[in-house]
């Protein structure tokens, strides 16, 4: 083994994606995907994956977690399972465990990002420029946003905040999230169940029954316009997302650009420029002109959250060394 | 003259404070007001502060001014003044000029703030964990916020954010604030302005003609609980500020602090504790018992940005002789 290796790895709330890193600085290869389901804990998934690689250890292992990240601990509700660092340590002799929050592993993956990974949605070609915060807002099993800048990760916990409200539709689609909670939050609307309540909400608003559909079947039926009221439920959770990324905008002023990640932002982006995303994004009054700072992206590569985590062991390194220097 | 003294002041959109700092790291000190529409520009009131001081000059200045920052220049929406940090230097043989945002001056007076400068709205006393963010939110003649870690400030435009609605009065109300406009801002409803047009609307729904109360009167009346119409929209303002301050503690995660801030927020303060600040600021679903990460007080003293100025002077006169060493 070569303490130089690492694993990363995406613990989402449906898939774990693991990948490995021969040496420090090398792009994430021999990925592989897990669905959480399947597996008892996180400590079996890992074990199937050493073994499907051939390998038994690794120097360091770094993984983002859908998850607030409390030191080296974190408890998965979706899935009951427990990532234990020291745990993970001990069981696979690695000489360091990082824990990261999935967005914050996304930020850091920001500044690596090459051009082929992301898809332009408004304003002018990614910026370059490394000295400019870059913020990523992720939609998918849950809602959430980081921002990066010299290096430096700002983690959030934006998916509890209060969803934004303009119209009187607006607000009964808000009472029905809010049902039996007294509010609802962003991530409410704005994720894969949200996709489908609100699906559901417009179906028995038009006097249907809403079937069964999971929030890809949903995406995929407004895409291809093959149903109405999924065609309208991505539409309200599109315009929804580009007011809360233009509020998120004016909190961050990520003139490093802005870049959307997830599920729910990956399957109905095709969407977004009939649904006038970017005017959405950008109506904010007075602001409007200013808002056209802020460039608006895509991550297409859904393993974009494995690079943050190879950049993050890569800089832990050198921090290491700087240190022992 | 020594080089190392410098002007700081504090350009609002109503008064203009400025004072002396002697040496480098020194308090201000000889601090004056003055009402920016008695004068027609801010050379003449920066020329008749030098007069009254008995000085002609000085090493640098440092403004914190209630509009944006474009390099080197700004100009004032409320008194059409102009800020020409170039023309400042040559009139007052500064060697520098720097123009801060006064949310980012106030954000760099935080780690310099004594405990008898701020008072206590909720949870633990201050920490002085200089590693944890910090975040001021300042509600006043605008609103806007801006947060500070290791000396680092990122700055917002908080103000231009979405007015969360939560309830049909609250739609009411937004839909009242953006007649004309076609949407409704934070700051429309959490200002000087945002006061009086909430207490006017409030007043006409209770068949009541407005009186032509300034914010001021406004709170002193809601204070005094000698009418009921301000002490109501006294509450409005402070709900939505609670409710804005606790999204942007999400956004932020400042667990150094939130610092309250303007005159607004200063002048509605004694009504916190009966308007139930801090729970509705906590009122964020399964995250309450989180949103105690965040202690809230208020800055009381209203000089403090001038502080923020000293503070900025200080560490960029500290960045040149480290430069130049």
């Amino acid at each position: 083994m070569s303490r130089q290796s690492s694993i990363v790895g995406d613990i989402g709330g449906t898939n774990t994606r693991l990948g490995w890193v021969a040496h420090r600085g090398d792009l994430p290869s021999e990925m592989q995907t897990f669905r959480n389901c399947d597996f008892a804990s996180f400590d079996v998934v890992l074990r199937r994956y050493f073994d499907a690689i051939g390998r038994s250890n690794c120097g360091s292992i770094c993984l983002a977690v859908a998850a607030p990240i409390d030191n080296e601990f974190v408890t998965l509700t979706n899935c009951d399972w427990q990532i234990d660092s020291r745990r993970l340590q001990q069981l696979f002799g690695a000489s360091a465990v990082y824990l990261l929050n999935d967005l914050e592993a996304l930020a850091l993956s920001l500044p690596c990002l090459r051009v082929s990974q992301t898809t332009r949605i408004s304003g002018l070609s990614a910026l370059r420029d490394m000295s400019a915060r870059k913020l990523v807002v992720g939609a998918g099993t849950g809602f959430n946003a980081a921002s990066i800048r010299d290096k430096t990760v700002l983690a959030a916990e934006c998916g509890h905040m209060t969803l934004p409200v303009q119209t009187l539709d607006d607000l009964q689609l808000r009472d029905h999230l809010a049902q039996g909670r007294g509010r609802a939050s962003v991530e409410r609307a704005l994720s894969g169940k949200g996709l489908c309540e609100i699906y559901a909400w417009m179906a028995h608003k038009a006097g249907h029954t809403p079937q069964s559909f999971s929030a890809q079947q949903i995406a995929e039926h407004a895409l291809n316009r093959s149903d109405q009221v999924c065609e309208g439920a991505a539409k309200v959770v599109l315009r929804l997302l580009a007011t809360v990324a233009g509020d998120l905008a004016l909190a961050y002023l990520p003139y490093g650009g802005i870049y959307l990640a997830g599920s729910i932002c990956r399957s109905l982006a095709p969407m977004m420029s009939q649904s006038r995303f970017a005017e959405i994004f950008a109506a904010k009054g007075r602001q409007s002109d200013f808002m056209q700072s802020f460039p608006i992206h895509l991550i297409t590569d859904d393993a974009a959250a494995l690079l943050g985590c190879a950049a993050h062991v890569d800089s832990a390194a050198t921090m290491i060394s700087e240190h022992s220097a």
